[in-house]
Order: C-alpha cells, then sequence, then structure tokens
C-alpha cells in the first residue's frame, strides 16, 4: 500500500480546495457541469452549488456557460478560473515539497493501512 | 486569507487534518472526549469516531481512556499522541512558511466577502 498523502487546504477551504479544484479541471476538461460531474461520481446538483460557491468566491465566476453551440448546455473555465486554477495548483506542489521530508518522518508513525478495532475500515470524513 | 492547513491521508481515511487536530488539542485540554466534543460544538458520537479513525491510522492509539479517577470516564493524549499532534503543527507551519507570499497574490483574486447571485451566502463545505 502507498505511504500517507498529502491535501493542501487553503484558509477555510471554502473557495477552493483539492475536490473544488479536481471539479474545475474536471470542466474544463468535458467541457461541461454535467459531464464533469459525472465522471467524478457526483450529483449535477452538488457541482453546481459547488460552481455556485467559487463563483461566488472569487472577484469574476471561474466557471461560465458556453454561449452558442448546438444542443445548448456546456460550460467552461473562465481566464479567472483557469489562473485561479493554475495558482492553487502551484501552491499545493510548494506547500508539500516544504514538507516533503518531514512527512516521511512522520509516515513512520502511522500504520500500513487503517485498521478498525472490529475490522471495519474506519469512517471516511472530511475532518 | 488564512495559511494552507495539511490533511495526510492514509487509503481514503483521513488520519490527521485540521478538525482532527483541534480534537487532540481540546481532548488534551479537557481530559475527557465528551467535554472536548462540547467545547468544539461536535456531538459526543462524532468526536469518538473521529478518535476512532486517529487510533486506526497510527501504529498505536493517540488517544487513551484515562484508568482510575472518580466518576470513571476521562480521555487523554497518549505520548504518540502528543508526538503527531506536535509533528503535525510543525508540518503545518513549515508548509504555511513556504507558501505565504503566493497566498498573498492568490488573495487579491478573491472576493472581500462571498457574493451569492441572489444574497444569499454560499454554501459552507470544505471541498
Amino acid at each position: 500500500m502507498e505511504g500517507p498523502r498529502l491535501r493542501v487546504l487553503l484558509g477555510q477551504a471554502i473557495a477552493i480546495g483539492p475536490g473544488k479544484a479536481d471539479l474545475l479541471e474536471a470542466i474544463d476538461r468535458e467541457g461541461s457541469i454535467s459531464r464533469a460531474a459525472k465522471t467524478m461520481g457526483m450529483s449535477y446538483r452538488r457541482a453546481w452549488l459547488l460552481v455556485e460557491t467559487m463563483n461566488a468566491c472569487f472577484t469574476a465566476p471561474l466557471v461560465e456557460a458556453a454561449r452558442g453551440g448546438s444542443g445548448g448546455g456546456g460550460a467552461g473555465l473562465t481566464a479567472l478560473g483557469r489562473e485561479v486554477l493554475e495558482r492553487y495548483r502551484a501552491l499545493e506542489d510548494k506547500a508539500a515539497a516544504a514538507v516533503a521530508e518531514d512527512l516521511a518522518e512522520f509516515a513512520a508513525l502511522m500504520a500500513p493501512a487503517p485498521h478498525g478495532r472490529d475490522g471495519r475500515p474506519p469512517d471516511r470524513d472530511d475532518t
């Protein structure tokens, strides 16, 4: 099994976090919020709420509906959306690089895999 | 904007992150899981599940029930619990120092306060 993985949260992570960044990438790749949601195993409603939160937290929207095109629908990243995504990934990389050695030491304190008292895997939560 | 916070994942489980570190501190301070939960506005059940996840992710428990004492109950950090908490805080500080300048630039892209399209604040989540 792989060792521990690190996720970097910025501030309260309301504006953007690992999951929202993944969603931006999926929207960029899929060209649609609903297709992006599907590839992430997320409901359209949840993806839409996350997009709305991101749009509300920055000086301008990160995601916008594509204009025209056949069949309507479709969405993509704005220039700001791309910039936010790039900067966020760069911040993550920099923070992770800064702690890489310490994390390796920290990993020595960790179990090879989570071990529940009763054999269950422990709960998945985001705390 | 606050500095970055880190999550350390083991498989799908979050071995330790900002909320779990705060919970360890509260248990250390309060000497009990239930009092710690109360000061954090968290149910006892949730606090207990988080403790169980942490205990399952490391080589030995981070939190253990206090032995003896009047009225039973009571819990505290093990030596490993203290070490994990200290190392985690040090990791956070190091990551924060590494990205402080970039974070300030990033913050300039953010709205002074979240602005919902309909005036509602956006949902609070940490995705």
